[in-house]
């Protein structure tokens, strides 16, 4: 059976078959239809409507969102998706005492965290602390075997009386699963989300996407945004990591910041959620672009070289679209990046490592189980990047040759080698 | 026999003990003794004389610098220091068909290159392009018997002529060398420093010293400074190398970038000196704060954003100095420090990783053979950093956690992990 992530992006990637195969699957695309048919460009779309300086966000009633927090134990946090990145929020704050609710839909790892505290597919050699309690929302999707009203009143229950909802589950899939859970978040509860990426389909960031689920018309809530160089495993390690949360209420962020913080996690606080969404969406395209080096076997100065431009570009398109150079060159920008670039081996960097040593993009697809987002981003990148900045492809891959690079190597229609070669060719420039 | 840069380094730390045993050395220290003698806190004064914005730096007549250049072959360039980033420097040259006049002071490094094309003591598996020919002033040297005239006309002969003076020598002995040359070098001819870090002795950085030095009042020139990302060993094995050089003057910047720019040498230019220099020499400190978090095993994640931390910090104080962002989130900046920390390990590394496996820095320094410049600087820029600020040590430690806390677990005040929890008990506050 594949796993949720993987479930997902074989529908993102074969819709067609898995009509012809299953027709019962027409509830569960629903939700993909719909976002396929949202404006394409979104962001360009956001930018010219708000401009750089004149952002707009759902704010909610933000004054008073924590001001019932007494005690941790008192206070109920749901954290949706029990993958790695939500096993160790769920530890985080678990740690720090509060009743944390793990919503998933996997029935083992439901058993696995309530009988024995683990979590038995991601990160079992860790215990989790006894405030984390497992509701099994999802248990039954894989099988496309939808029991609506029962999933309902187990989404209410996790969510009822929560504080905080804590958003971990691949980009690709959040839509859909946010617009399930939106109606059962209480007023004015914030958001945080750790996931990162462009929702391929609609070219749209985690932040936008959660502005027309969780945070829309009806019900406005503060957003916040968690990212920052940090495996999961190494949380679950108890060993020290510092994130970034975004949030453009600073006192919603600072809240939050104190409800994580401990002596093993460190948090700083920023506004410029943009900043923090651009880098995270963005740095799966450096990794593999590394990976690529790495793979063709080029050192670690073009090594070092590749990932700086490539985070310079990727702070040129945040400034661009209202980010700040500061969030860029910090924990969610060159700190994550230069993790993931030089740490171990991840899915992107494995995707590039393989196109450096000779093979297609399809013979890596075919013989690999994980799925790199970097490849989907790097590929929505090539169409979004020149539309956002009105220009032609040709034009803006003067201005960002890595992050346009990337895409043509991995359809073939350029070799890695070509890829260095004319990046190494460009004339002198200012650093920029 | 002691290298050059350990010479140097033993003749900074052991002053008194070399006048006892050597008296000729009095010739060698008049340089050392002239630089104690300098005022402290050289970048607070020129900043209050100069302001943010009103940098002066001589400029020589650069107009016409490099208008004589033809065909490489005619152009003659002299580096000084024949170890391994001047051996590598000299490879970029000689590669482009330039003549190369190395100018070192060992005699087996002389015939070694001028016999079989190879350094014999730096990255000796690597061969030299047969335009690079050397010059032997230092030679006589580290037996402090100087025979000045002898030297006196070998580094005449080796600047005669010469359109662009590379400077690769260890800071700590510039000044003395520079002092030295100066008189030789041509009217105009501009003086590219690839040494990077603070004059222990005066607190002040590379481009004050070659301000005072070879391009003061009598004869100014040109100063440009290249940085980035760059084993030389990598640049020997002639793999693709990024790098940035940086003059106030940004065509002469770019003339020096087009010489070295090649297809496996890519050149960027800035006019922030200032951003390269800070960068350049507080990395180190940066590095043995890394070097200390590999040491106690705190993971990946503690290593990341420590970097990118003691980063941010480098970025302020540069920002504060007159420095740009973008220099410091460029190829200078993060690109060099992350590759320090997160490559092989280095001098500065090691220091940090031994302390942090619970060394004492006595016991390190007893054992090793290298000196590693971050401990100098470490604790340099705990006088420095809070003088230059106008504010005390425990006021600037607020804004400067990772800077000003290595030279404490240098000295043993604090140990590795007090530091550590220091840093991470520190409240949440907003990442700038």
């Amino acid at each position: 059976m594949l796993s949720f992530a993987e479930n997902t992006f074989s529908v993102k990637n074969n819709m067609k078959s898995f009509f012809k195969e299953d027709p019962s699957f027409v509830l569960n695309t629903n939700c993909l239809n719909f976002c396929e048919h949202q404006t394409k460009f979104s962001v360009r779309n956001w930018f010219e409507t708000h401009g750089k300086k004149g952002r707009k966000v759902p704010r909610g009633n933000v004054g008073t969102v924590f001001s019932r927090f007494e005690t941790p134990s008192n206070v109920k946090i749901t954290v949706i998706g029990g993958g790695s990145f939500g096993t160790a929020m769920s530890k985080v704050f678990g740690m720090k005492g509060y009743q944390v609710c793990l919503l998933v839909r996997d029935r083992n790892i439901v058993d696995g965290i309530n009988q024995e505290r683990r979590n038995p597919k991601y990160l079992r050699e860790f215990t989790l602390p006894h405030s984390v309690f497992v509701s099994p929302f999802f248990c039954n999707c894989s099988g496309f075997n939808f029991m609506y009203s029962k999933a309902t009143s187990n989404v209410e229950s996790a969510l009822e009386g929560t504080q905080l909802v804590v958003h971990a589950l691949p980009v690709q899939v959040s839509r859909e699963v946010l617009e399930r859970v939106a109606p059962f978040i209480p007023t004015g509860v914030p958001v945080l989300s750790t996931s990162k990426g462009l929702e391929v389909a609609s070219h749209k960031f985690m932040f936008e996407l959660l502005q027309e689920t969780v945070s829309n018309h009806g019900n406005r809530r503060p957003l916040a945004f968690l990212s920052g160089p940090s495996f999961a495993k190494e949380i679950m390690q108890e060993l020290p990591t510092a994130v970034v949360v975004a949030c453009e209420n600073l006192e919603i962020a600072g809240q939050i910041a104190a409800m994580l913080s401990s002596s093993i996690f460190k948090v700083f606080t920023t506004t410029d959620f943009i900043g923090v969404e651009v880098a995270g969406a963005l740095k799966n395209i450096i990794a593999i672009a590394a990976g690529m080096a790495e793979g063709m076997g080029l050192g670690m100065n073009a090594i070092a070289g590749l990932v700086t431009r490539g985070c310079s570009e990727m702070r040129r398109v945040a400034e661009f679209l209202g980010g700040s150079s500061v969030t860029l060159s910090g924990l969610s920008g060159v700190g994550d990046t230069f993790l993931t670039c030089f740490g171990p081996l991840s899915r992107n960097r494995t995707v590039g490592y393989r196109l450096g040593k000779g093979e297609s993009l399809n013979e890596i697809l075919t013989t690999s189980q994980e799925v790199a987002e970097g490849v989907a981003t790097a590929k929505a990148v090539v169409e979004w990047l020149p539309a956002v900045l009105n220009t032609t492809y040709t034009r803006a891959l003067v201005r960002f040759p890595i992050l346009l690079s990337v895409a043509p190597i991995l359809e073939g229609k350029l070799t890695p080698e070509e890829g260095m070669q004319q990046l190494m060719a460009m004339p002198p420039t200012v650093e920029d």
